[in-house]
């Protein structure tokens, strides 16, 4: 039995506020149990540095932990930002932008995802992944509503969760403690046609089989659906309004 | 009038929310109006250095800006904080430490108070001490609850304000559409005796009289009474829940 | 008594000395008893950022402590500038520029004023800020007898002293024993008609009253009055000249 | 047909070189066709931080590209690392902390894998896991030779292979032009018994469906199983001599 | 007897490799005995800042040491390169600077040369040097087939040893060994007409006479005249080839 | 005829006034005709980290110039020391260590010598060196008066000074202009038995000649001498007082 008595193929209490931030163009406040993130998506002019010319927009995503967020206080990142940290962000920023095409963003944009961890309990890059897809919706709708955008240039859904294995059972959506003594750890990013956008897993303890491999993309993708209902859900109530 | 049809001598509404955050020792999420910050205090091992032998305890404090918390996104200070930042830790953490009796916190330990703004809309500072206040008590207590210390060594109340010269009328608790116009912008940190902790006027955009001087004082004055009287009312509560 | 016998409202003997660098557009080595800086304005093209495309000019300070001017050695500030340091220099800066007419400089230039202390007892920032008044002034003048500015677009004097309460004693421009010791420390910053520009009162030790602002406030206008007397008998003098 | 006439399921020629530097314990410079990378590792005392006290060893890894290694010269990273490094750094130090019992390292010592690209073509990385576990195995090898060590705490073996989905056809070991075009790019980290250690699979230009992800480890197993086996030969050789 | 039997007057073994690198336009792989460095010379568009618009180029070097080519580990120089290193540096660019004629570099380019230790056994700012003229000759002839030069600018031979007091005795081309154990380290960098294009001597443990720099630099000159013989050597094989 | 109708053997006007600081251990003011450079010596417990434990001590030199000495306004070095600084620093401190007895310095402390230059004109590093040998015989003295040391441990006398060629002509201790325009630029410190510490000649323009090199150094000689009866004046007349 999990600690929360969770069954292994079972999320945690997810849940997604939006609006929540009057200056950001899309802000949603995640939580996957205790695990709370902060996601805010800006807009500003200028493209990426390579793309300078081309037309085409560009989406970004940092990510910070509050310092307090943590069990023990974190240091905040004043003297560069560390590899783990770096690592999320490029994670973050590749999975958002399997959802939306480059070439339609209203010319040469940069759509920035802020990511802030308020609370850490294990999960933090996919809560990140999964609210930030909502936060960029919602931005991109308010840079239509406002004129500068044609079509909503969002091609498809984005969601990520962790499975594990920990103590020998395959476990879905870990939280810290879980995470903390976990054999194998795992990311998965998917769309909303089952496909994979990444795919990262990691023998902590352990090097793991093929099989096991395979149940653990099994268990993600119970939770992943769960997830795009969420956001679509959440999408949908905000377009009524 | 003003822009959100407030008195000259009115506050903002003032909310302050207390154990919003689980790891922390204390937390206290304070609102002025839109202006929000999170405020968490955490305990840990070891004085400064230069108080290491003492048997003292120490106060810090720092504060960011989460990016999306401005008007226009803010960079994250990855390379060194900018002198604002510096300035502003500094001055909530003096604030703090006049509240506090050093000799008596149970030993050598650091009390770190983390004023994350999660939305800014002026008063930051203010608004960071006077939430940062809140924390620090609720962490003492905690650290109390767990018989690491005797009685609590809150020697006082502290809470902080901004007053300022806008378009020739003397205003209380200046949010920012007013306080980027201020000919005069002044921060007042103060304890529940009525004495000044810390006094800062800046002739922004003209030089001020003592006569404006005065005047600026009696209005950060009321405010102050207002905020001291809202910090005991949820400690309070917290004591009796 | 004093450590050096003045009375308690009395400055150290203060001197200015000017066109003390070759290659400045303006210096001045000020001296407050020990306390020895050397500020020396030079001018550049260019405003600040956000003025640039405005036609107006900019003023700004840097700070530094020469290693050997304290009483232990410094260490060098190469990896980032110290909190204590940049709050210094934005106040310089801020002070200078109450007395500058920023859109009448001739043009998008920056004027820097740089405040290097050679030897460091205790008031060090209003040492700067009232020499740097008189570097900045004397490099105007360069500037406009190179004919690259129309008037002298100085709009007043300004100067600075310390005041602080030491053994419950209300004293004038405290040296670094004092400082060390005070109980409340101010610094002052006005102009030659009676008005503040900045006033940054700190308890040190206790928070203070009143009456003791009132009583701070007194005998810091006294300061003043003398220094603005000194810096306008030197800069006469170099006008004869 | 692939650029240099390979077949989609055939590796580059692979050449490992080891003891060609006279003061690391172990070294190993290994070419996966114009991809060269020098691995080096040494020993030196103290484990890592939070290991202090365990009396536990510990394995960590530095990877950088020669400026002139790459297609247009590239940056020192004197100015802190790149994302990209970091997160390449991890990786390979985690991929051979697998391979290495760290209660039995001889005590509290950390052996340092430095991977130094010469020259990149493309899957750099997945050479210096390859190389980097060579160079491993001898370093520890000398340090058992010297009598520091009593048995090598060598549990398996590591190597490691990039696949990919380019144009629409899996291939085995992308070379750069390879690389920059494709549509899936997967890194697989497996040991000698089938297993993974590590598994990242990103869709670069399209989402890849569980067909592909099937297809793409089948293919990087044949890579592996071929690496492997040029490890252990020139492993087994060194043992000869 | 020195400690690989050379006479006092004898250089180490040195050999030049040519064309090591695919991607940089010239390349040399220079040894010293036990130092090997690898230089590569690479051109890029634009010159240095302060000849933009002058039509002429510039020539700059890098120089780093891979971790493991020393004795102990060397740290990279990820946070700012060391003293040393930029002193290096500066050395070998001016050293360079001295054989070509910036005029006529075919416009405004950056010609970089970077030096990196693969293994480090005294002498390797001298075996930068030498094996960097080569590989900026080379990195000549490739722009010039390209089509992108009129005639290659080089302007005579530069190439660099050291010389020392060891044991009170002057010795050539000093390794690790003895340097570090010299009295009086000289490093020489000459033309193919005997003229010195830079000097520097230091007594490490002693102070030296003037007979003594005139035996120093009768000792270089014997090996700066075969360090000449070899690099024209190989420069004319790869032009016969 | 220089500039300043010199003879081309002459030094400038050459000022040295001791004590000029009062929290320092020794101190120089030193000024070669307008270059004025303040040499402090200051004396901390500990020596470098390599000889802990070996009861040597050691000096270390740091240098700057101060943003206005030079013609043009230079940026303070808040991010990291250029590498004209760092290698002059190790220039100084070399100098300065061939005349003291490290083993002899009292036990493990280091003295330190700050060299900031107030304004430059040229051999800015040759006074700080001539100067600087001077604080530093200062603190030693202070430290034997002190009680802290035994015999003071000078060996020997250290200045230096430049020459160079320049418009064809051999010059002594060359101002900022001749520098710039000099065919040759080198830099002599010797001591008072006529041996050299260091020796750096560049060519900056041409290569030169070995009957050049001796010219240049039998000038430097010519000024070393009267360096060295300066910096023995002074010490004598600070010992008489």
């Amino acid at each position: 039995m999990r600690i929360d008595n969770r069954a292994n193929d079972e999320l945690r209490p997810v849940d997604l506020q939006i609006g929540v931030l009057d200056h950001a163009a899309g802000s949603c406040l995640i939580s996957f149990g205790k695990t709370r993130v902060l996601c805010a998506a800006t807009i500003s002019e200028g493209t990426a540095n390579w793309l300078a010319g081309s037309g085409k927009g560009w989406v970004t995503a940092e990510y910070a932990l509050l310092p307090a967020s943590t069990h023990t206080r974190s240091w905040r990142e004043r003297h560069g930002a560390k590899g783990r940290t770096l690592e999320i962000e490029r994670l973050i920023a590749r999975s958002l932008r399997s959802a939306i095409d480059l070439n339609n963003m209203g010319g040469e944009i940069t759509l920035t995802v802020d990511c802030d961890v308020l609370q850490a309990d294990g999960g933090t890059r996919t809560a990140a992944i999964t609210g930030g897809y909502v936060a960029m919706v919602l931005a991109l709708r308010t840079w239509h509503d406002a004129g500068k955008l044609g079509a909503i240039p969002v091609t498809g859904q984005v969601a990520a969760v962790s499975a594990g294995l920990v103590d020998g059972e395959i476990m879905l959506d870990l939280d810290y403690s879980e995470d903390a003594n976990a054999e194998v750890d795992m990311n998965v990013v998917m769309d909303d046609r089952g496909r994979f956008i990444e795919l990262q897993g990691t023998g902590e303890r352990i090097n793991y089989t093929r099989e096991q491999l395979d149940a653990l993309l099994a268990t993600a993708q119970t939770g992943i659906d769960q997830l795009l209902t969420l956001q679509a859900g959440v999408l949908d109530s905000a377009t009524d309004s």
